[in-house]
């Protein structure tokens, strides 16, 4: 069973039932997630051995987070905990034309006061083979850029593959590093790369448009700036309205442009958490040797069952991610 | 800050939650609405000053009622309280081929034993810019249609703006008067008239069509009936079934026919109170002197953003229906 | 009042709220059903004088299986008690692109149990007009076969017609009894046959398609195998995927092939079900003499609104399908 | 199996859940009761044959309180629908020091637009062994104070015994009659009355007290101005607060007084409906010739256990009351 | 109309339902208190015009918590926005031997980061009558400390009563001050004083103990400290356990000391917010000019009825509260 | 850490939400518990490291299951799975006189058919320190039984310390062995009893009574019998009724009996599992080296706070029970 580490924040959500506005109830529904979090729970139930590092509030929420994340395989062994609250946020869930829309409770959490050198990360990654990280957790504070930078040298020496999503977030990069710079490092130290035009031209300060001609252009360029990526995998999304999207992937190999069957949601349930999905989708194609063509339609039928699923996390198991994959999308129900 | 008065009963709705029928739960979501109040709690949002006169039930229900229009922003001074019950509204709720059913408990309710003398219409319209009615009020019971009469001509002596919505509706007008002729006295006394070829027909005796041309010509012969008509709004709607709408908009100032993109609503949440989204839209963009174009986006933006919306009133703000107005009806989560 | 009687297992369905999986909820909903259940139900809704025969657990559960099917009218006098547990099964419900799953625990039920000698036939076919049958009560074990089979021999005597939805399910037909030998026993005592291609290719062996020319060629086999079926109903779907399916149904009346309009179902509510909906407006069109073309359109119809009603039997009174039937899909808003 | 019939409105009760103020939710339970209703349900419950004679609206909420009857095993074949709506009430619960408060809304319901001489009272009696009535009916209106004075005509002349419960509720009583004058006519047509001291100083004009010695001599006196009255039941409450009573009872059989153990209820769940409850177990007893202590423990039993069950009417069975009675109050789970 | 004003953090409180862990539910309840704020919505809700000053977030959970101040009544306008989050607290409830927990998030809230001279307090105070405050305000940072030492100041100026309820919370008081110091310079300030000998012994540095005679040496001892201080009330509570307590009050106006009848709940609902009732509950009596008696009585039946209440604030209203102050215990249901 | 494992039936708990009857609503709520499985929950969240083995369904809800296992830190490795369902069993919950009632769904389930070679035992002993069995394991099947003594007779080789709560339970026992039998064979393996006269008497054919001269002279007899044994732990419960309990314990360890102080349990939330929750109490005081007297606190106090926590396991932490050990039982609330 193949090991894959995490590091970053674990938020819990609050959001209404159904479509309701936050003042037209008394009743929230709470989920546990953050995007590396996410694709900890997606792999472990996938089957893959997974390790979850971060920090919890030490209270009865920051344990309601770990009994969340326990409960589905994840092991917590090394998340610390501390006197802050845990991260949150609060969403109000849109549909059709309107806009769902988050408010994060997240600058002063538990996590982004962790220690940099306070994580024991040879031992963490003994026996790992894979660590993933995204854009999300340097973005916070210096503390977690740090750990973050660490944990990748560590990973370097002991052989570990890195993958990354080094999405920008605006509404972070508040603590003073600039964005560009601090990527751009980690990247460098990475060997598979997840996102496309809009992370290549902040990585690179190019002007690529989503054209596949430009993300094969623009992935021949970020291999020249960052020779330790080998593949580059990228999804792109056009959408009706809030409730109903069309997603397709692509990757490159260093030599080839794949693509995949672009599927069509046509209800949504859950946006959210939906790129962590596709990001654990590539780990598992990658872990198990598929091809590029089979990576890339596990990976988009991850990321197009998670729509359909609440919560953060993705919570489908192999064979119904793998029946998607395999061009089934009938969604026919199974007695 | 504009003031708009609006004038009319305050209902609460029932419902059992999701697509359930009556008799199949235990359990009911409860609403406070009515058309002329859901004028005013989405105007309120939209940052006008605005209050509300009705007449509710002394009780903690007619209580309940008004705290959720005081949660909402409006001012409830001069809404009456009495012995009789808070009007009432179940609803069964329809989904694609099966039509949503409503019953209603409203006959003998605390609005319809308002008596007429005893509102302090001058005090009320003191610094109004605008007042609101509907085709419901007068149809109910004399007391009602005398009352509304009344507040019509003080608006007309203090100069305050008046728009209509007189929608005939089937099921009330059982006191005695005849909706035609009740009607024409009130709409004599209007400024916007908000409706169409169903309202123009009622009015005129005339038999319009939905077409732009029978719109134009049935404005005209309106605002020939009703001299004090300035512009007149109309919203139309086609249908796929009860969960798939496409609605459109058009407006005549007196010399040019305007219309505004369709939007379509491919997952209806709440079907409810549509209408009075549109005619605050209405308001809104007459009383802050948008121009044709801009007003008619802007109520069918509003009219739009409330298909998605639990409950009788618009509780979209400014920015969400404004984002809808000027194009974008993609619905992006907004983080 | 024509009177239906209906012979099969009474299960309770457990099901979490909204899309979530087992694991992520500590509520679940509860809802009764079972196929002939269902028919039963929807039939005492329509209007028919309708009993159900079963064998129930003897506890509180047992009790609320039969308090759900009283509220709907079902008289349940001849329904027996039992040590053994209520037939029960979960469902994860699905979603766009994501199956639904079904878990059955109904191997060791009460009804499993009946002693095929104890049900009083006669009695409970005094005044019948119909006796519905499905092929999952021959598939429980012996004693579900032989009750069911004398069901049939009796009911020839006393000239009740019968109708059968013979549908083979995998996972069943444990018990030693060849599926295809059993069925073909008590289809020949049938006279209204409910299936197409599959359960021809089933029973005869053939190797029909799905297209119309093999409905009418499969249904003139059938009909000279079992000389006792007059009329064949067969309905067909085709799905874009879990949340939006195309409905159409076809009958063979031993000389002509009818079909209806199909019904496009964009947003379905409840899948389950829709079969037992259909039934149940053949069984009514057959019973009120309603034409080929009238019966195919309200068993369609009836099928379409079950997709848009919560649990298992179609609820949906006379005027609800009615409206349907005669074209009006547009589930306008009835106030 | 012994026949009762009842007559009464049947109202639906909608309450916030929990202890919640009705402004703090946007959920409300639903319950269906109605004094006479909730004995029909209990003695159904508790396997008598009972029918319930009233009058609902003709509308999905009318025919789900019929079908909360008809899951009780009540027969409704008599109630008639109209157009007015179905009889509410909202219910604000109460705990310890606080009041629970309800508000009506039955003013002009269906029951009380029933018609004297639309109900078929002879057929409806036909092999009934008993009908009860309540104070309630007859304070409504004068149709439904002669529909009740008809059906005790026929009651008496069909020998079917009648028990009344001729509570004297303020806030009814509106329509002209006076309360007195009337109960007077209708005791007098009834064989069991169920009542105290209150009763009597009303029918009486006297000034009992709630004394035994009080009961025993009102008794006497109710006796010998409505001689066919035969036994008196008369159940007696002390309470800490609203959370914690302890209640009693006595009857009075022409000779003896009788008393039983009073029981402590130190966690009323729902305190509405236990004199319903108490009401259908002096109807049980007398129907199945208890003793006088038994009937008295019995109907004890039954209104204790009324407090620990939700909604109107009492739902125990005939073993849940008959341990009670027998002076088990352990109430130790049973596996 | 009296005319009140308080200043403080409005929270959101989170909590599971019923008494599950968190860990235990996807569902939480949301209700919005502060120890100030629920002080102003009590006044309001019993008639007085009450104004709340605060700094809420500029996002949809700010804008929930100022609607449901709003839906009772409490002018807002002067409540500030800001970039930070709400202060939040989530609770899991106890019972019985069982310690509910509470676990804060205000830490960096949008009110701690008011700016001291931001608040219009002329203004504000204009007709006022009454102002109150509470020792959790200085508690939480400088800004906080000097705008309430601002206000005291102003409202001194402009003859506005001041009311204190200076409880010192451990787990605040982290900026610098001490609690002692800066509290004494803030009850030098007010009129009316809320605490008993835990108070007492943090102003004064004395050892007294919760018996009457020591109340009386230590207001005498307070007084004399402080002498604006005109009235001191003090609450004690007696707990069986969680569930059930018993609760008095005394007071000493500078001659006398006043007690009134205990108060048992033998239930409790909701133990939070208790003391701000209270308080409530003493500036009315004030307000109003209740002799000293009476303003304990009703100070202590509105601590009372809280505990029967769900949410942090006693949305009792004043016959609610009377009916308890005059005696009445029983919680008889009021129909 | 301590190792503790622990054998037995993972069941499934669904219940109505509040006190309703199963009738009354369409929502249950789930749990997952069993006796043994309840013994790991709690140890878990003491802080022993632990594992439980079982049998359960190999679909969704035998996962969910787990799930809740793993995320309160019991380790599931050696769960297997099976074609048979999850063990369930439905709650009506009581109150005050009204008996809670349990109805079984297990006799089929997966772990009645788990094969008695089929678990590797001395794999899962290899560092454990502790073994706790039940006497609802042997009572299932020959299976379970066989299983279950193979486990004793290793435990014992690999010096295991084994608990036991031989609890019989009728409706059990139905595969063909003795109880009595069957039990003394496991008994003899065991070190620690928990039990008191009813375990004595089905035993040993003795007739002791509830005091403390019998709970002597039995465990004087057992251990005689027994002489593995090495201490015996009983706990009592007297009740007001379903809703008031008040529960204490002792202990015989061979020459001296110990007691604890007796607590009242006021307002039960509840009833199932308690005793589950005394024996991990014991258990941790015995592996934790307490005293006699400070096992018995800490046990009695588990015991009374599981009353107040909803579902099967006692998911108190150790600072929660410890402050009741020490006598603080006033559940006073932590900020």
């Amino acid at each position: 069973m193949k090991k894959v580490v995490t590091f970053g924040e674990i938020l819990a959500r609050l959001t209404p039932p159904g479509f309701k506005k936050m003042a037209q109830t008394n009743q929230l529904e709470i989920y546990y997630g953050g995007t590396e979090t996410n694709v900890s729970v997606s792999l472990s139930i996938l089957g893959c051995q997974t390790m979850h590092v971060s920090r919890v509030s030490d209270d009865f929420l920051g344990n309601a987070a770990l009994s969340n994340l326990k409960s589905n395989g994840v092991d917590t062994s090394y998340v610390q905990k501390g006197e802050e609250p845990l991260g949150l946020y609060f969403v109000e869930p849109g549909a059709v034309v309107r806009s769902g829309v988050i408010s994060y409770n997240r600058n002063h959490s538990a996590f982004r006061a962790l220690e940099p050198n306070s994580i024991p990360w040879a031992a963490i990654f003994k026996n790992a083979d894979w660590f993933h990280w995204t854009g999300i957790t340097p973005a916070h504070s210096e503390n977690n850029f740090l750990a973050l930078k660490e944990a990748l040298m560590i990973a370097k020496e002991m052989k570990v593959t890195v993958s990354c999503d080094p999405a920008y977030r605006t509404g972070l990069w508040k603590y003073g590093r600039k964005a560009e710079d601090a990527l751009k490092g980690l990247v460098a130290l990475s060997d598979v790369f997840i996102g496309g035009a809009e992370q290549f031209n902040e990585l690179l300060g190019t002007d690529f448009s989503l054209s596949d001609e430009d993300f094969k252009k623009g992935s021949i360029a970020l291999k020249a700036e960052f020779p330790k990526i080998k593949t580059i995998y990228d999804k792109t999304r056009t959408g009706k309205n809030a409730s109903w999207h069309q997603i397709e992937a692509r990757m490159w190999n260093g030599k080839n442009l794949f693509s995949c069957e672009p599927i069509e949601i046509t209800h949504i349930v859950d946006r959210i958490g939906t790129g962590d999905a596709f990001a654990a989708g590539v780990i598992f194609g990658e872990l198990n040797n598929y091809s590029e063509k089979e990576t890339l339609a596990f990976a988009n039928a991850a990321c197009a069952i998670k729509h359909t699923i609440e919560g953060d996390a993705n919570l489908a198991d192999f064979n119904e991610i793998n029946q998607i994959a395999r061009g089934n999308t009938s969604g026919r129900l199974i007695r």
